[in-house]
């Protein structure tokens, strides 16, 4: 794919369309590169939207004039998926960030893009409303986490982004505005393009404006932080807790390496020292009899795994201090050594243990430090590969393989290459490996009905 | 499109290919319809599918010689969908009914496409397991299920069969068998060929395969029956138990005339003769005092808002009355006429009663006989026509006008036109009314993608 460069002809005409725009040396920095992948490029020109129409109108131009868009929330991703690697404009949506409704008969939430987690969970929490989805970096955005697909802490009992998407407002690469889905709970007509949507990674189209299905806020929550003598003991202990029929809204496994960084990151002591790795549960429901009885079912079961002990963390404050420990563990591993990259494979749940006992076997093959965390309750396994003092060549070629090697392991244990993070540009490779070449096909079919132009967020997914 | 008619040759090569083959006098009348659409037509040929092997032999074949193939389950479909309107092939996938597996760690079923529903309820339920999706025909298919994403009457508070079908294997129009998705419960790995498969009415892929997500069977169920002195009371009370934050498994309307169909269609006695209206709601939980606590609230709730009384369901012999009452609707009302067409809307739970009393006018005005019940805790209509002694001509006249109006109220409501049952062929052209013809296009254009020789039940949905 060829494509037109921004020049001085296009910065005028998008500036007389009255857009939001940034060029040259104006351009920040941080415009050509998202959180993590090593991948980096400047954009010719940023647009900062204000609302669909803008959007609309910036598109309907790039796609006239074959100028590549690369929409971006607040470039918390991971996987390059919003740095503009064909140049062209980086399109950012952060300031449409707007709660625009509360509708509390048919449980619902509209919201802009740019909405912060943080700033949707302050609020909908303050009206008495949970939205479920519930990933770590919450200052990530809504219109990230749909383009992700996001899944968060908290899937294992309430599911993730997709199932609480009803309805867009999306603007396609034409610049076409189009409504999909709505308020309803139900949908049989047509295609599922809300769903395709959802995940999309801003391929397919730009998201303007989201209604989000919430849930009546559980009265009570309550977290259990749980040692046991190794990482194996713990995960092994998740399949009984869910056969036990007792469905905690998060299930982490943690381990003595990762919470000595978090502690060396935020300077604060982990509550326990006993266990080499731990597993931290929620609980949440309508009464605290509710709760009681599924946690006091779990706290008996894990000491009959071999639990070295049981807390209960009732108070806020001894909750918040794990929990935000929890939230530190990206930057914590990242702020100990020169340079990472990571691994977001997701496997069935009862294949954790094979999965994080294989990372362990790859750090001492391949001689890389590794570290990892995870949800173990739903499958999904954020690990990294660190590259502290190696050389650089070294580093990219044990890089290398201890990519190649997880991946391939996710594969053999019916996993699947991203859980939450996407695929980007940083994944491509492994997503060729991981599926059949008519899925791809398909893929790529897809993308050319929506963007036959190739202008929209172009060279990711599946190019 | 112009497709080949199945001649001698072509039978000759399905039946060496071992294919289990009927045709010609030999085909059972009940191929060339389903439960309800006007739409006939006879197949040239079926083939009862046994494997995911002979779906790929037959799909390769029709789709080299464009000979038209058209899915079908157990039949009980009310849109056209699984009938054979271009000729060709009903590949009767009913015969594929085993449970496959039942994982306990994952919380997953695998089933093959033609399980009933009410055998795949009785086999979780007797496993300590359930399938949350419930819609009121058990003799429906699984896969039938997943191919109109069905909803049922459990959707208020566990969603839709989208939201449980984990992953697929597929046979593609190609002959190409995919699978898509798996046992995680994460994904973030390209676009959701998964959900797009979903509601896809057999026109992208033939559905071989499903993981289904379970949950643990709730110990306690109950039903509250609420007499109202007129529908518009019971339905505005709806919105009030869900601010209440009390979420039911399920919230019914139903009306009087609709009761009568059903005890006469019965010949049983509905318990209770107090009302002009109804609500049905059913609770589920741990414990008694969870369900308690949460149909107490309701039911001071329905009784401030002048509901008549409360009949509490707690014995299985009275719920099973009411219930059974509930499933015979359908039938009793078709039974009550003698022809009948179905409008399928589903609108925010916020316009269910403007729907409703739009649907009473429409009855009145255009001098035609018009029943109802439906979901009213998730806004889905099941609305029904009726021509009793009416003339052909008056009968096609009034039925077009009745509908025409009842789609686009639905539209103005920012509904949808199908909530589960789909579009198949009967609702084509109410669909075009109701999207923008860009999101046709879409359709389209993916339908392209999957199938461009069009040879998968052709004709339907956006064509």
């Amino acid at each position: 794919m060829t494509y037109k460069k921004v020049d001085a002809c296009d910065l005028k005409w998008l500036k007389d369309a009255g857009l939001d725009l940034i060029s040259g040396a104006d351009i920040p920095e941080e415009y050509g590169h998202d959180e993590l992948s090593g991948d980096r490029r400047m954009p010719e020109a940023v647009v900062v939207a204000h609302s669909a129409g803008e959007v609309s109108t910036l598109l309907g131009y790039a796609n006239e004039k074959k100028i590549p868009v690369t929409p971006r929330g607040s470039g918390t991703g991971l996987v390059g998926a919003a740095v503009p690697l064909c140049g062209g404009i980086v399109l950012d949506m952060s300031k449409m960030n707007r709660i625009l409704e509360l509708d509390e008969d048919n449980l619902t939430v509209t919201v802009e893009p740019g909405v912060l987690l943080m700033d949707l969970a302050a609020f909908t929490e303050e009206h008495g409303f949970l939205y479920p989805p519930d990933p770590g970096e919450k200052s990530a955005t809504i219109g990230g986490n749909i383009n992700t697909n996001a899944g968060g802490m908290r899937a294992v009992k309430y599911g993730v982004t997709r199932d609480y998407v009803r309805g867009l407002e999306v603007v396609l690469p034409t610049g076409k505005i189009l409504e999909i889905g709505g308020k309803m709970v139900k949908n049989s007509s047509g295609y599922a393009l809300k769903d395709l949507m959802v995940g999309s990674e801003g391929t397919l189209g730009v998201v303007t404006k989201a209604v989000l299905k919430l849930l009546p806020l559980p009265e009570r929550t309550i977290s259990l932080l749980i040692p046991f003598a190794d990482l194996k003991a713990a995960i092994d202990t998740v399949p009984l807790i869910i056969r036990a029929r007792a469905i905690p809204t998060a299930v982490e496994f943690i381990e003595r390496a990762v919470i000595r960084a978090a502690e060396d990151y935020l300077g604060t002591r982990f509550p326990d020292h006993e266990g080499d790795a731990y597993l931290l549960l929620r609980f949440d429901g309508a009464s605290e009899e509710d709760m009681e009885r599924d946690y006091d079912r779990v706290a008996k079961l894990c000491l009959e795994q071999g639990a070295r002990d049981v807390f209960i963390l009732d108070t806020e404050e001894r909750s918040t201090v794990v929990w935000k420990a929890r939230g530190a563990f990206l930057e914590a591993i990242k702020m100990s050594t020169s340079e990472m990259d990571e691994v977001d494979v997701v496997v069935p749940r009862s294949a954790v243990n094979d999965m994080v006992t294989y990372a362990g076997r790859v750090e001492k093959e391949v001689g890389i430090r590794i570290r990892y965390f995870g949800h173990a309750g739903d499958g999904n396994l954020h690990i990294y590969i660190l590259r502290d003092d190696l050389p650089e060549e070294e580093w990219k070629d044990k890089l290398k393989r201890a990519m190649a090697l997880l991946y391939e392991k996710a594969k053999a244990l019916s996993g699947a290459v991203s859980g939450e993070h996407g695929i980007g540009y940083a994944k491509k490779g492994y997503l060729k490996e991981s599926l059949d070449p008519e899925q791809l096909a398909l893929m790529r079919g897809i993308k050319g009905v929506f963007d036959p132009n190739h202008i929209l967020n172009p060279d990711k997914i599946c190019f």
